[in-house]
């Protein structure tokens, strides 16, 4: 069914251990939403290419990104500065296209202050969590990726970012990866459907 | 995923035509939801029974039930007056069932300037129409059920109707009963995991 929309920004954060990756590449693997390609600082690895997984900026080309006003959020990672181009994301979003971006709680909130009214209209955010602290430290623990220290930090993480989650207009409690990604789904199809998203022309008369 | 929320009151209206009774069919078929029963001063037939389909009300009965505010809404229709009991709706919501409401454009108005807060956090309302206005005239005349005059009246409150979808949540724009289906249940499982709706005690911290 052709409609003329603006895209959905949905943005989905997460504790550490909830599901957030999974979700994300299942997301898009399964394919419908845009691919916002982020800026960074770091170094290309071998092989990387500038304009695929990322472009590649030096501080300073970065500092006057920011200082333009150029990113939606940008934030440190291990060192290294993030941004995602506001450019970038206003096109698609004109262009009826979705994207999914995944961010942390102070990512979130910088989207949610954006004043843009574009990004205003398009933007849909997403807390996905476990239903009990126990079941993050057991997923945690499960995948056996991390030290005791590495998860004792992401458990203390956790707890801040978990006193964020009402600041979302949706929560998923994490099940299972089906479920998962068909609550997610939902959310999608359901927001793509919103009176105010949708352009007066497309509806007779 | 046990999670404690109030429940999500879904409104549905749509021009004569575009789909309506069948999506409320499948809807209510595939459960999930409470079933209203409504008050009307229409005489029951024989072997309805008081508080199945309908609580059968008198006239006067009616009128004291309106000026108490008992209804969420009340309408006219050819002749005998329905009224969605407010009581019933509260209680549902409270324990966390799902209510889908089939009402008209005015009684969709009713429904958006109730007061009541439990009314107001549920409140999510769809609007479902055909893409076209000849795709609903080429269902009306598909269904084969309606003489000339009626299909021409049926075409005239539609476009009445049509110029109320902005004042919805949601726009649903008719496919196959499938989609249409697909689409409501998505919307469905999008509201039901609205912050705004999810009691706080159920999400740790």
């Amino acid at each position: 069914m052709a409609i003329s929309r603006e895209g959905v920004l949905l943005v989905l954060s997460a504790p550490s251990g909830a599901g957030k990756s999974t979700l994300i590449q299942r997301a898009r693997a399964e394919g419908g939403f845009a691919y916002s390609v982020s800026c960074t600082t770091r170094l290309p690895r071998p092989g990387e290419k500038d304009g695929e997984a990322y472009w590649f900026l030096s501080e300073a080309a970065f500092d006057e990104r920011v200082a333009a006003g150029d990113f939606l959020e940008h934030a440190v990672v291990h060192g290294h500065r993030y941004g995602t181009p506001l450019a970038f994301v206003r096109e698609n979003l004109a262009a009826g296209h979705d994207l999914l971006l995944d961010v942390d709680v102070q990512g979130a909130e910088q989207i949610r202050a954006c004043p843009d009214p574009a990004v205003r209209r398009a933007l849909a955010t997403v807390f996905l969590t476990t239903p009990t602290f126990a079941e993050l430290e057991r997923r945690l623990r499960a995948r056996g990726a991390d030290l005791e220290e590495t998860i004792r930090r992401r458990l203390r993480n956790a707890e801040g970012e978990m006193a964020r989650w009402r600041a979302y207009d949706y929560a998923i409690l994490s099940g299972t990866p089906d479920e998962d990604e068909r609550a997610l789904r939902a959310i999608l199809e359901a927001e793509r459907r919103r009176v105010a998203r949708i352009q007066t022309p497309a509806i007779w008369p």
